[in-house]
């Protein structure tokens, strides 16, 4: 695409919070016009009449879905929608040679049984499934590069993986348990006692400690990493936060290490990444990495116990932010772009 | 009553903010037994399982209301709900000789028009409107002792009625504006965008700057205490907090008046109310009346301009706590019970 | 002690969180009578002028600290002071007679080895170190019966021994990691920038993950019940809420077991305990022990996998409530007296 | 200056809430390049040290200020001090012909006596005063275009004079309080148990509400505005959130207008300005400006009674991002570079 001119792109799922994020991310980005935008609402109006702070930033329509106009008006489509939806409306897009960035479930797990069993759904368009990339672009850039389908990674998993690959890659790392916590923006914009303000504020609970739908991601795309099966525990909360996720994880070293090594490692692993911010010894606060791009990970060790925490903005790195990063990367420009 | 009998009291409408409150105040209450409770749910199950932190100390069914076996049950009704549900049921319960303690504003307004201007329905219950008292102890204790019915003073009125009376009732303020504060559980518990963590956390808004429904009943009452018509304009705001409101309330003196002057005023009005804090020059802070049944009020000058502070828990001097102390009043107990 | 006297009760270091937490608790607290506090301050003053909403509930003075005065005044002496100072003072009063309980870490340890090294400080009183008993009346109850000397819990180790002692005195728990998250007046009244609202709005951090100073008082308090060696690991975090722990831990139990008989073996431990409630496999939610010396514990397990989750409130349980409960145990009242 | 260079720029005062976020804008912008920034601190060292989350994209490091080397290294001088520092060491930096924007109140008053009296020291600069603009570029941009030496505005005067002055121009407003509330940081970094995250986390606290600095600054802006003398009431509060003023500003209309009048004005007074949002009877919520540099003012009336409701973030529209804004118009810059 020419320097010069703009590529059109389209948000299908507008008002989520990750909708939101990603169209105020789309906006400062110097390459590309968002040109369509959908969502389910029953009155169609301007954007900003939905967000007043889009006032005079984004003034076109929120309609409902009409993937005819959608691909009348825009070359990459992002998908913001619940895990099934997208599974109706992407097949469509793909069809017709669009750019598909996909921030649901929908396409990131290669055994579709698991998907079926975590998100009790059946799996319809194994077709795709199968060209579908893995958008985390630290371990799968190069795929990145050549696919027209990214399964944009879960939040959790995002800083999951990030915090413990370098480890799992060189076999170092074992007896995994991620206690993770998360900001409510995590759990999606829907009207709801359990995230009234009264509920929250001053609250902190577990949720889901067994089975929850990220864990078989972060499994299935660590083992591919590590090239051998890697198994966890993984165990969720939400704190009284709006946004953010701080992942604590313990594990043991399968060998003594000391701190120069490990250090060596992570710098090795991320010293080119844009977005990965390695502190050493220092343990990453939540707060630094909001409204950024970047995921930070520090770690300490006991002996051969190690704790390893890492942090990400959930709605940017977690969610929007690494869709844009994909987006970069498939048309070539900076990876950057749109996220300093 | 006797004194080692304890009285039976229900709460209809149980599951609000201010109905659980209610109930968690009553079951530290040394006279009281709550024998029956009911709310508009789907599934009628025991209180403790919708709330989960009540096990152990309240474990009775919370039902769909059932008049006749709440009437069976109990001698004293709080009902907690919506206005215009307590003008249907509360006549019921007064014919059936019971003390009725109304939360919501039905009873509030001795001019039926205002009322029905404000709450945009017709009043349907003129006669027993008519031996209603305004529960604000602090200025109508004698009516309170021997009413049947009380109408508990809205939230807002109490610490604006309640910050201003001593001047008003001495003719010495005019020009009155109230800019109040409030948490979010003045709105009650309702599932909405408008009250999730996300949007509120970081956030405050103003609403109804003209016109809230407790403009005129704050102006009837301070009409009723000054012996005169009193007018004066309330914008209310809605602060990043769970509880409690702060009034601002600017104002003129219409006279001189030292500070001397000023601290005898209010001391004398209040210095035997046992909920009433007068701080003088010190302004209060708002967590200082949190889980207290106290309205602290302090106050500054500059000439003839001065600004009056007062601040209150909207659950309990708001709502919960005041109707226990009407209680107490009606049923001849120590106005403290229950309330310390 | 009759009845109808009350009883004079001292606290040595008001000021802090705690101090104040407990003058609260124990002006609601039908047999004693505060009559006497002291703090480090620079100007001596009516309690109430420090903090106004003890304002008409305590408004004596104040002091810096003179043993002499208080032994003359309480019978019982509250001891809310950084680790070290107890040691200092505490001896005076024990040989005074005088009943103490120190909520500091000075009296916990009974391998004077393991205190020095983790509060880098040497102990000063090993005679007293003898006779003290560590305060988790679930546990100790009968010893503290009979003692003159309370060393009261940690916060974060009163909610992870309450929450694994039944698993682990059966020998039923294993490699345990507890992963706690606390509120900031865990941390102390302390003017620090890291505990400014404008750092802590919205953040999260992990500190100490390995090492911290309530690790080993955990290990021993439970090595002492199981009557085995217990070692585990012990990470903590800060949320942004004031007040509140909530611990999840994770372990694997020794041989498969089913719910039920999970269920069995805390309810045994616990149904006749006043401040722990076991909500079975219902996780419990940090709000709701607030202001509570309640301990809640919920679990779930997968395969012989298990996660337990223990709240309590740091102030209370964790801290002052706890300290009453204690005090009552010894005076031989209702261990429940001004607890509710 | 020539489009291809980037213009060196100083921050003098690199610590505080200010100097961080103006550093942190001024790394966004395409113009600048931050070669120096000094503090009062112990021990020199990286910026990126005392903020990690400026690794990677600010490592220079953090010194005590030496104003030869700021002079030899920057053009354009901000200096974000307590007020009275800047009187110190402005002059010489005008006298080296560096452009300096003074975030501190230091040149704000044209009437020495008022600043003395408010600020409590001594003006000892009143050659430079007189030719110190006033940096609100709504109503001063001409003057700001050819000044060396900007009076950035308090963040309570920005917001409180962008919502009146429209009215005050065209004297129809009258009886004028500012009821203003805002997040912590407007308190500047400083470690206090007033800033203390137990203390504030559901708090609200009125104070100074006769008397505040920015009073003056305020009425003296909108009289030169207004072209006459201008006198009205301003009282401040603290709310439990980070960031963000929101102004409720209650007057009367000195003559009857419709709501299309009162739209008219505004919308003329602001259509051109990149910074002002003006949205009609919608009243704006804080949230919406923060990490903005937008005003955005809402209004409702009732009879000749008038609600004016404006919000800024105060750290950008309130101080940094306005700073920003005054150096993009002195240096001849499009007046939105780095603040979209």
């Amino acid at each position: 695409m020419a320097a010069d001119t703009k590529t059109n792109v389209a948000v299908i799922g507008a008002t989520g919070f990750t909708g939101e994020k990603l169209i105020e991310l789309l906006l400062g980005h110097p390459r590309v016009t968002v040109s369509y935008i959908s969502a389910k609402i029953d009155k169609e109006c301007a954007f900003s009449e939905i967000f007043p702070h889009f006032k005079g930033r984004l003034d076109i329509i929120c309609k409902n879905l009409d993937m005819e106009e959608a691909v009348s008006k825009a070359q990459v489509i992002f998908l913001a929608l619940p895990h099934k939806i997208s599974l109706e409306i992407a097949p469509f897009f793909l069809k017709k040679k669009k750019i598909v960035i996909d921030l649901s479930a929908d396409y990131r797990f290669k055994d579709v049984a698991v998907y079926e069993q975590y998100y009790k759904t059946t799996h319809t368009d194994s077709a795709n499934l199968r060209n579908a990339v893995y958008g985390l672009p630290e371990f799968y850039r190069d795929a990145i590069k050549k696919t027209q389908l990214v399964a944009n990674p879960g939040c959790y998993p995002t800083v999951s993986i990030l915090s413990t690959a370098p480890l799992l890659k060189a076999k170092l790392l074992e007896n995994i348990i991620i206690d993770a916590k998360s900001g409510i923006t995590g759990a999606g914009r829907h009207a709801s006692l359990a995230y009234h303000f009264a509920h929250l504020h001053g609250n902190l609970f577990s949720y889901k400690p067994f089975g929850h739908q990220h864990l078989p991601e972060i499994t299935q795309i660590l083992s591919d990493i590590a090239k051998t099966k890697v198994q966890l525990r993984f165990s969720p909360h939400v704190i009284p936060a709006e946004r953010g996720i701080l992942a604590t994880i313990h594990g043991q070293l399968t060998k003594a290490m000391d701190i120069k090594e490990l250090n060596a490692l992570y710098t090795q692993c991320y010293e080119h990444e844009p977005f990965v911010r390695f502190l050493g010894q220092q343990l990453p606060q939540l707060k630094d990495v909001i409204e950024t791009n970047c995921c930070d990970i520090g770690l300490q060790t006991e002996g051969k116990n190690i704790v390893i925490v890492g942090t990400i903005d959930n709605l940017i790195k977690g969610a929007s932010g690494q869709a844009i990063q994909n987006m970069n990367i498939i048309c070539g420009w900076d990876e950057t772009l749109g996220l300093l």
